[in-house]
């Protein structure tokens, strides 16, 4: 297998159900990735390790997804030169608004790239148009990725207008 | 002087004019402090340095103060065994809610006591009433600033009361 | 069993769901705490007895958890020096807010420390912290939980990269 | 001068500005009060003393402001059986937001009346139409000062409509 | 019957399940109430209709409930010079806020003594204390619900403090 | 079939489900429409077509449902001089907070027509009430049906009052 | 003059400033307004007299601007078959979401039209579109007022693209 | 000059004195950029050309920044394969809530690296990051940048720690 190029890190495994879909996508995308477990509060000392050693290993994106008093991205943006993207991810509480403002409000000097809540996916696709800048087989991929959703909505649209709302929601 | 039993941290001298209060009442209380800059995204190995020799330098709590995305009450306390008060900084937008919620959410394990947003005072009596757990000196000071509280607040219904609430305003 | 150096309240018996947590961890940290339910709203004079009387008994630390307009701990620490901790309670509507925002919001000169929505846990460990300022075996005892934290955390992290995170998904 | 009926409580002088609007609704409307400060936090006993004593004083409904973790309105409510108006004062942080929780998500069993941020007027208004279910020339003066209130609304719609909005506004 | 002094209406027969709350309550104070549907924006002019005929057909205080864009108590509170009660339902989305920002910010000259979201029962209790301005009895009942209320709480909390919380748990 | 005036759109067949009622009350109204699927951010250019093409094809009023970052009726509003209704569709996070902040908050010079969150029945009725100002039938039809809603609501009135609250819960 | 076939009504002279934006654009549009002030609490009676009236008068669209707990807009659409659309009018607390929510979260069959916060400029817009419906030359001013805005802003860009930015900002 | 291989757009030149500092940090990094204004909702022609041409210019990364309901970095995104990045800009209300919201909230698909409100310095330092990619001089740059931003930090601390706190803030 190729050396990965996105490290994909989230801080509990109960974040997983939910990242697993960056994964997904990078592999459709063919971008090699390899993912793990790092969590900010319980293992700070590996957070350190992981970010400091990202570039050195080959790695060109970090997908970092956290819930809550979400820390894991914004520290892993605070030691390497990589960009980093946050997935905010959706606690028991407050929606995930604690996750996305705990991401995303990052203070001058070291961004984090933030997608949607719980949307794992973009993170994944995200990671792959950067990547492209680099690569332009990627960016190909990035883009028959979005001429097909394209043709989805496209075939939805002409079934609904055909068959008519009704018919429709009753398939 | 004292060997400090507060650490007292911020993650940028732009926090200092809210943070100082901590420092006032500390001062108030006599209980001795050092009070400095760690920014946990702009300067994360002080940070890791800072919460790994805490202890061994003989604080007994720390103060951390920071606004935004705010990282740094929540990785100190990932790191040291020490309770660790956070203290929410109101920057310009979201009203110090991105800042409360980033501090107040953290995950099971890792505990932050926070306080009010912007209440740095707070956060210096909150340590006072921790190290009083060991010293009685230090509760008995807690038990007097309590008093005082009240007795300023009882002079001020007396004034109101007995002038009339147009001329107190008008004092 | 040793005196109680830790008091745990609630409002009300539906709040016990989520404060046993806290029981739970200072059993594990072998901090001797009693329970009750002193509610602010329903039974006032017990509420300021219980404060009152609190130092007397020999308690070091108040955990309160209460939902909604949650008075309980603020008027806790109105009344005692020794710290308190204020557990915002998720009640059926506002997804917690309105507890987190009536606890943590103190006014000057009287803090509660307060921590995540429903995270009664943590509660509990910020008590064994405070307590751990006076008894180095139960800082000991924190400094043990936080390595077995960060061991199960690794554990997982060896497992879903050897296994793969579909396997582990899977499992 | 008549016994008061009222009674306006503020847990702070600097929340005089704004509760003073509900005394000087209750002068045009002819309801006797009686005006102090009674800090939930700092003076916590004198908050018992006064809701135990306000029945007996002959009070018949009591408003009480306060900002943040407002917790005033609540707790007088708790010991007393005279309806509570509550008054959320904005501080400045969170845009009232806290106030308003903390004083309107009160439990089953203890409700308090509460009217809109700072509005202390409608407070007083509230307490006059509480008052006038006693009092019928209370009632009737309830009932001008609302005629009132729509008399002045035609006024300026006329003089609206009259000169047109561009004069109306250079006036 | 006696003649109804307290009126319960609501927007829509899908708040009843809420809002019966508020019937049962004043039964069980023995206060006499009636009840109907009441749409501000389905049957306006039965609205202005009943606010209108409130006070000669006796009511002394009217109990209102809706939800959403909730304009239902605040219209009445516009036409009787009674006291309204408000009280906020919760739909479908926006956690109930929307309901309560629009029951509570109504704007100089006009309150509504609002309670907590969904909390019909505080409505009615809050409207027995209002009633109990003019007939003690009402009040005295009042003050033996509250006694009754702390009486519950104190067997709870005996119970828990005998058995321990995890017997108490199980039961 | 009559030529459609009235263009129901969504940016995904996960909408159908709430945007039906749209359809579902014009057919009630007797306003032809036609329903499709534009996304605004999958078919761009899709979008761009549909609105260009929106006036010619005699369509006079646009409804246009999303969710989240909602950006399908704003974008239409950019291209078509036609009034543009949009319906905030709710997601899963966020309670649909996003969706309807990222509808209505247009600048200044492109309005969207914003209902409630997910509240497209309402969407209808005002694509209905706009028709109405050029198709006197469709305004009476308009009336009828608010004639009609009276009358339920009158009804329920009645039954309720009749029967009292608790049979009528229980048929 | 024209006949006007818009109203423009606010609950307040206070909201004129914001609301005068949407007589000046329709001055610009040449669609015929009548503006006044028409108070939901204030003056209830005049409210249900301008929207019974409205119809007769000639009205084609009504803008109703309110702040707070906005009940003008929902209360207008609730006795008119016209199109109402609503401005909500920021006020001093909550940012102008207390008046959005108010405005917006109208229940089924009683649809606001709403606009942005303070945005009344768009609600004149809106009320052209919907005129435009019937006369094709409004709908012609409508779309040369787009064409206009787009001139505007492409010779901003030549501007800015030629001059660089930095002497952009210093003009 | 070097070809732009940064797009920084923004929604209205009242927006320029925000995104000026994403074209200063780009300036300080040396990479070079176009900047210019381009309006999703008054020149959506403009916006799809850009789009369209953005990647045959031989742009690698767009910066767009828009206020309210913020369409423009989203829609943008839905038509080049380009990653882009959104600054949401605060507007006069909802202190940027409505912006990040509908800039961060993208469906699966079409992801926006959101960075926190008003901070387009960090947009900026995002896009050379993505740049450093396929460039390492500009990572090498960017780490020197973050190198920088520590020893900055350092020395700050250095200086409270030697003079102290008071001394500082008087400077």
């Amino acid at each position: 297998m190729l050396n990965p190029s996105v490290g994909i890190i989230m801080g509990s495994d109960s974040d997983l159900p939910i990242l697993q879909a960056a994964a997904q996508i990078l592999e459709e995308l063919q971008v090699a990735y390899e993912l793990t477990i790092v969590s900010a509060h319980r293992t700070p000392q590996r957070l350190v390790d992981y970010a400091q050693q990202a570039e050195a290993k080959g790695l060109e994106v970090i997908i970092a997804g956290a819930g809550g008093a979400a820390h894991l991205p914004g520290m892993i943006a605070a030691i390497t030169p990589l960009p980093v993207i946050g997935v905010p991810v959706k606690t028991g509480h407050l929606q995930g608004l604690d996750s996305l403002l705990s991401i995303v409000q990052m203070p001058s000097g070291v961004p984090v790239a933030t997608v949607a809540i719980n949307n794992a996916k973009n993170a994944g696709i995200l990671a792959a148009q950067m990547i492209g800048i680099k690569q332009p087989e990627v960016r190909q991929r990035v883009r028959q990725y979005k001429a097909q959703l394209a043709t989805e909505v496209s075939e939805k649209a002409n079934l609904v207008e055909t068959m008519g709302y009704k018919q429709y929601l009753e398939r």
